[in-house]
């Protein structure tokens, strides 16, 4: 076999990643079977298998899995040509994710708590697979328009800033962000589309093969509707207890609450009719909208109307925003991960920091301190001492609800800044050409990096030389396959 | 934007919603961090966060979520031109339902309970879930014949309907009926037949647009294998311990057995060919057939005997009684949920009344009265506190085994009656000309409410004007859209 | 109604497993009513509902179920023209195997516990997915070759064999087979692969209807990433506590470095591009070879490196393996299941052997004995009552490391052969007329078992007479359509 760049690059990241787990990685004591505690039987000191932490967090980790590899996969499949890619990508970029961010997180780990390897247990898997959908989000931005290649390092350089800005935002800055609508959402949308800008081609817009064929919508709409039935645990996977339960309920509705809105304001047009582009992505939007606030006392109607406010947003985002974002800005967001991820992310950042800002012992009970880990009082004082004589708590930094909402803004602010900053300066080294930029005609084509079935070609030949095939906008495809193209 | 009915009935309802919730709802105190408990550790008399009512019923709940969005959803993708409203106007119409659910379910239960408010917990979100089963039951007899607004009057009614027709049957007649299959199913199969009944138009017959395509047969499969997976859950979610396991034992033979005879009589025809429509629909059949009596002591062989009745039934009726109803009585039945939920329900409530009225103390031990609390003996009654001192149970009406038949048969009764009339009645609502009724030429095809995708129209254009093409059965579609269409 | 063979047998099978389930079948205690605990509160010494062995399995069941019918079922689907088979026969297979597990593993355990009757719970209805698994593989290899009265014969005779093979493995060898990747993958695709090899003909190589389309590749990806999701469901759901947890984590990690090294090794060709078989099946080969040893302390590196080895030789195996059997040997294999399940199993089997060996209580604790059961100490001895103080084992053999780790590769290497023999002679009863052997023209066609919708044939007609279609390679259907038919 002649040894081609691609393969080679793969085959050394993975045995890196071998080497590094080999010598950093470890199981977590619950998973491992030398930890003394699991070769006893519960009621003589043991751990008790029937409380293994696996437990507790095994179905929301497997739910957000079914988001990360069937819904963004699929979601992006409602290109015509770019069917393969988009699930086969979405496979590849978050299989090499999930191994990325354990090694990364687990190193910054080790280095701020002086450890010597990095413990792999349920969360480890959780929360890469968080990570995972921060770049999956950025792949929607540059969907069809980077070589694998790209992509790979683009997950390389998001994974290293990703983890180190989630560091910032909830370890100095204190924020509350359960569902990740800032660490997640907002800077995997705003550095995507920042690289999609640095990638700009103004061929993009002429491309006839961006677009979507009856059934690849239908394909799409697996990824939306999986996503949209598993958001409830993305938002509340982390929190424990009253939290997550609320968590669950607060997403659901908004979400509810975001499919009635988003139908609505997509079907006000001249024709009066649905849009599948604003079902398929909008209807999604309540879910990051509350993502933030998920597990506080917003109250069920305040979940209702967040989720209506970002289905509106979202939408009229697709119709106007996008387009406008394109011809004016040059940033060609194929997704519109701006309408799903970017704006319902502000929005999410924006919400959480105003109901911080009124979070009160009164209404959330010693929970605040849960959720607002800063606004514990501070170490050794007598107020403390009182609300650790009922709950554990750790001491905080005596912050008051103002403050905490301050630095919740204050993170997402940030959040935004790294994320464009970061985004734009991966977009210039993308566009280096070892890393095989596309060529104008292998935009949204599969062509190029897939071997096809017959009938992606057959597509175009059918029609050749017969007059009424004209009309048919996959004719311009057989132009292209018939010009020069020696790379192909 | 200039802004039209179905859009600004949407914001209005969503709107009014929120009111809604805002005035009455508030969170259950599983999910209320203010609920003094939840500030207190468990070992300190507090709540503790691992016991949290959410575990004990999350995973059954998204179970039934992918049923509700992704089964009954895609199920329905059958139509080759009608998959986008298919999957679409599923997704709108259930959450609207969930919404409008927990209202009025709500409002009831404060009025019957004199409370000022109605408290939301996971069970809340699993309940509008079922809901939402009944009316997408409905859905699927008037599939492709309805408009957005018909529909969403049409859930609106429904619900009203269904929750008052619940409370009688589980209240008043103190009815089993774990899986729903009386008051889901058959109310749901009975209120679309009865509305689809009313709404007839001759030219039904004749739409050549009502029909399958290769693919769209696939896609309907993503909907019958996630409902008949997940069934288990639907028929079990609420029992509790041995209940549910049994309930999950007898719904996965009944499913089994119900494939095996399905597949067997669907391909005992002239040329031995199996039906899509019956393997999308009629493996399905069991599930509800053993609905009412899941978590009763029928025996393992029980199940696979209601999962093998049901089964044959089911394709019987699609092969037979289907074309019967709409030639004889004028009842077409897109989906034929006759089959699948209609005769299946009514088989469930028979079942449920035969065995109810054999079940005994010997035979069930004292979940007996877990099962039908009617049968526990009176208040202060010896037998009652003698139970009592083992097993926590209400004081009930002293039944006997016949007697709960008897009003296992009632509630069947009286849901097929409330069922048709109110399905009846919600039909002449919505054939008034203000719900825009569906156009003739609009049966069965997505492109009067959708945007579509270039396909969607080529495969007419394709073939113009050649003769070979003269066979394609979707030529008809293009003499339609050049007809004069003042309204599309 | 005219009755035919194949409806008739399926229903003589459903009445004749009613009866065995009716004559020795029974609710476990833990979903039996009558069971006295169940009648008791738990604190007077019943059966916590909230404990209910139920819960402890079910989330990990409906993983595992989820991977049988829709993961085997859609992952079929890729043929172009045999999506309808693919999907449905997985179903009917599947639920025949289901009932026809419980009945002989049911049967061979009251033989050998001496009981009267056997008991159905949560882990029956697991464990007969497993051997579900390994029909639907041995599926794989002669999918599109077979009638299906051939496979159910097929199922039949398979799971006797396979739940004596596994009794021998596991209570002979005492081998440890978590994942099932001996005795489910070898075993399954062993045996498929030897009925393909008699049922070969030489005219499969020339059928045009052996491939995929763009969208059939698509619904094939379905399949694919549910099973890559819930397969540390399935290496994991039978062992308890940290054991379980080591087992989810070393299949995720084994998965997800599979993808990458498939990924590379797929598109290191002269093209430099990726093959849609590679991604849809070499991505899982991490899951399988891997199986064996998913619960032993392979350490997180172990556990990639395992799942880098097999996508490599799994891709290899598509590349080379298959097309060389199929010319070399006569072993058509359809969906290269040698590739995925065949020799992935046999690394899982290797790898098993080896980590055995190496076994020892300083790595394992005390959780060597559950892993490896034969490795405690005999019965009365000292050492077993030091552990059984701490840590409630059973008396093994006192085996040590490395015999326990020729019985793991005895158990692997009987698999094999058993398989193998059992396969070529289930093949040869396939072969026989009455169970209406495929006709070459009907080879991997839906056209002759369902009734298709029309633009099956469309598909055909199209072009007729046209010069520009007869480059389409669907032409050839219409040939054999005109061809005399007399059966069809």
């Amino acid at each position: 076999m002649k040894v081609a760049k691609l393969p080679t690059i793969l085959v050394i990241v993975q045995v890196l990643f071998i080497v590094f787990f080999a010598i950093f990685a470890d199981y977590a004591p619950s998973a491992n079977a030398k930890y003394p505690e699991n070769s006893k039987d519960a009621d003589k000191g043991g751990a008790d298998p029937s409380k293994n932490k696996l437990h507790s967090l095994y179905d929301m980790f497997q739910h957000v899995h079914v988001m990360i590899f069937i819904g963004f996969g699929f979601l992006m499949t409602f290109l015509r040509r770019y069917g393969f890619s988009s699930v086969g990508f979405n496979m590849l970029i978050a299989a090499f994710v999930i191994q990325w961010h354990m090694i990364t997180h687990g190193l910054l780990h080790m280095a701020t708590e002086h450890s010597s390897s990095f413990k792999i247990d349920i969360e480890s898997l959780l929360t890469a697979d968080f990570a995972a959908a921060a770049v999956l989000i950025s792949f929607g931005a540059v969907l069809g328009k980077t070589s694998p290649l790209q992509l790979i390092v683009m997950a390389f350089i998001e994974i290293i800033v990703f983890v180190c800005n989630e560091y910032i935002g909830l370890y100095f800055f204190k924020a509350s962000d359960v569902g990740g609508s800032m660490f997640v959402h907002i800077f995997g949308a705003y550095f995507g589309i920042a690289a999609a800008r640095i990638l700009y081609n103004s061929k993009v817009e002429d491309s006839k093969k961006e677009g979507s064929n009856y059934h690849s919508d239908l394909f799409a709409m697996i990824g939306t509707i999986f996503l949209w039935l598993y958001w409830p645990s993305f938002n509340s996977a982390l929190a424990p207890g009253d939290d997550q339960h609320r968590a669950v309920i607060n997403t659901y509705l908004a979400l509810a609450s975001c499919v009635i809105v988003a139908f609505a304001i997509s079907s006000n047009s001249k024709e009066a009719k649905f849009d599948m582009v604003h079902v398929q992505n909008a209807t999604l939007a309540g879910g990051v909208a509350v993502g933030t606030s998920a597990n506080f006392m917003i109250g069920p109607w305040g979940a209702l109307l967040i989720g209506s406010v970002a289905g509106a947003i979202s939408v009229v985002g697709y119709k106007y925003i996008t387009p406008y974002l394109a011809r004016r800005w040059k940033a060609h967001d194929t997704c519109g991960v701006n309408n799903l991820h970017g704006m319902p992310g502000i929005l999410a950042g924006l919400f959480g920091a105003i109901f911080a800002s009124f979070a009160s012992v009164d209404r959330y009970g010693n929970g605040l301190y849960e959720i607002f880990p800063a606004r514990a009082p501070m170490e050794n004082s007598t107020k403390l001492l009182e609300i650790q004589a009922n709950f554990t708590i750790s001491a905080g930094d005596d912050r008051s609800a103002v403050q905490q909402g301050g630095y919740q803004f204050l993170a997402m602010a940030v959040t935004l800044i790294v994320a464009l900053v970061a985004g734009a300066i991966t977009g210039f080294i993308m566009k280096m050409s070892p890393l095989d930029p596309v060529k104008e005609r292998h935009l949204f084509d599969d062509g190029h990096y897939w071997e096809t079935p017959s009938d992606f070609d057959e597509a175009v030949q059918f029609c050749n030389g017969t007059d009424n095939c004209e009309t048919v906008n996959l004719k311009s495809f057989d132009d292209e396959k018939n010009a020069e193209d020696p790379d192909n």
